[in-house]
């Protein structure tokens, strides 16, 4: 059992003229071919960056040809890197490409999951139906791992630790980040997720930010993944997620995604940069803030856009939607710039 | 601005073999007549008790007589008391209520919220319908507010700072806590919401703990209150909620009440102990597991029941049921006891 120490103070939660709630966590940002250029907290303790790295899962589907071989489209390599909302459009796009490979919703095993789209939902609520394994938001990556494994000729159960699919991925991952994955914890969807140091995790995603300049196989695959979750942004989230609304600010100046337990990732790519947040709590309200000002910090998000603006300041509604309070970066994070 | 210092780590969230997360904050357990008697934390630091002070906001519609005069049963003073989750025989008790009164829904100053039990919100979503400011958690603490406004003669904007209705809140806080609250922040349901210290918070709830000894007219109304909510735990909270279930397993052995942005607190009669909790990121599932404990601690709870187990220790479960983690409290809190 490992973890990290010496949580920095993040975000505070105003409830004026109170602070309620005091976010701490880590971050790391990374510039390939340099080194760590920024840090708060602990960058060396292991987090489980769950679904923030889910671009580096990606990559042995498209290194490895079977992308190409199944024809895949960039709408499916976004949602190969996708936490979707399970909307109608990514449990469509789910459904024929599991039937462009032959199989379908039984093969999947990431377990059923309510969908998180208000209009899924409300329909599936009054057609008294239950959720399918397609509607989980890792679909997609899980259909990206069964694209893998019919390349590769591996069994059924893709999940498992041996299998040429986690096999891939592992290999993948330990030689972008530059580290051992010596250990895994079971993720929310049944995969393997590996454990990275925190720095680890943005050298990682360095490397995507570089992907033009690496060049090569590798480098063709990095720059396709992170092309498609800039181009198809409701694809990687839907209507009203973080990601797919504030990749949709930044107009393809950097692909970020969210993960589990107060997890955020960002590739820069006009900077060669990786930016990893891990809030100590995991809450998502902080990682976004925290994500946000780093966006505006490296200079691809416009602080005054009010999609920036809420989720680094608030104002926080209540029920009335009386302005009850606001967010606040600690000093720090709120000046930080390149 | 104020706020808190040195908040003590209180739970890990583990996903095997990895601490995930871990959740830091603030405990006072204060006996009356005696003092504090363990703390971890900060225990002096400002807090806002939220609606885990719901039963101290309703001791002067008990104490003035008002709720006599408007005949409330034992489960309107629950209710008073609630953070209800929108039931049927929450929004049914409520609808009548104000109807006693001669008042109905838009006399209410609480705003709308979906109900958040589950037979309420799925038959809300396919009659296509709205929530109303019944629905909203703390309506029968409004209509509490209500009941207390028209006794007093009190105007209909009863959440003003001056109203009658708040001067009397108060007066009563401050003389449980024996603190000056001198300054407030709005509620999620617009109410004024007092700071307290954490101790002072604890004090008052061991005052309700003591309510036999105390006696008279205030010490009357509180043992009426605490033995509303202990034997109405359905109107505390509802059907699966925390409040609810735990208090039905302690068997009117103690009477507690969370608060939004990870508050709880706690009042044993039996030992004449307030507990107050906040943790530091406001989680809830920190929140239940440290109060979990410390019943159990203080030998109200049996560490082995099913309930308290799962709040304290997990397991955390995935989307295919498969287990990937539990829950550990940190030292000092996991053995503490009486």
């Amino acid at each position: 059992m490992s973890g990290q120490t010496n949580a920095a103070d993040l975000l505070h939660i105003i409830r004026d003229p109170f602070v309620e709630c005091t976010h701490r966590g880590h971050v790391a940002i990374w510039r390939h071919g340099e080194g760590l250029i920024a840090g708060w907290g602990d960058v060396t303790g292991r987090i489980l960056p769950r679904s923030a790295m889910k671009m580096m899962q990606a990559l042995p589907l498209v290194e490895s040809g079977a992308a190409d071989a199944a024809g895949l489209s960039d709408v499916r390599l976004a949602l190969a890197c996708a936490s979707h909302k399970g909307a109608a459009i990514h449990t469509d796009a789910v459904t024929s490409w599991l039937a462009d490979l032959g199989l379908s919703e039984p093969d999947l095993r990431c377990g059923p999951q309510m969908p998180s789209d208000e209009a899924a939902l409300h329909a599936m609520i009054r057609a008294h139906g239950a959720p399918d394994q397609r509607h989980n938001n890792c679909s997609g990556k899980h259909t990206g791992f069964l694209t893998l494994s019919k390349h590769l000729g591996g069994g059924p159960e893709y999940l498992e630790i041996d299998h040429p699919v986690q096999r891939a991925i592992r290999a993948a991952v330990e030689e972008l980040t530059e580290e051992t994955c010596d250990s895994y914890a079971i993720d929310g969807c049944s995969a393997p997720n590996f454990a990275l140091s925190l720095e680890g995790f943005a050298r990682g995603l360095a490397a995507y930010a570089s992907a033009g300049d690496i060049g090569g196989v590798r480098g063709d695959a990095m720059s396709r993944l992170v092309s498609a979750m800039m181009t198809h942004p409701e694809y990687v989230a839907g209507e009203g997620g973080t990601c797919t609304r504030l990749m949709r600010t930044m107009h393809g100046r950097a692909a970020i995604k969210t993960g589990a337990e107060g997890v955020f990732g960002a590739i820069v790519p006009e900077h060669r940069l990786g930016i990893a947040v891990k809030i100590e709590d995991g809450a998502t309200r902080a990682s976004e803030a925290v994500i946000a000002a780093l966006l505006v910090g490296v200079g691809v998000l416009d602080p005054t856009h009010p999609e920036a603006r809420t989720l680094m300041h608030g104002p926080i509604r209540n029920r009335r939607d009386i302005v009850t309070g606001h967010m606040e970066l600690a000093r720090g994070i709120a000046g930080w710039g390149l």
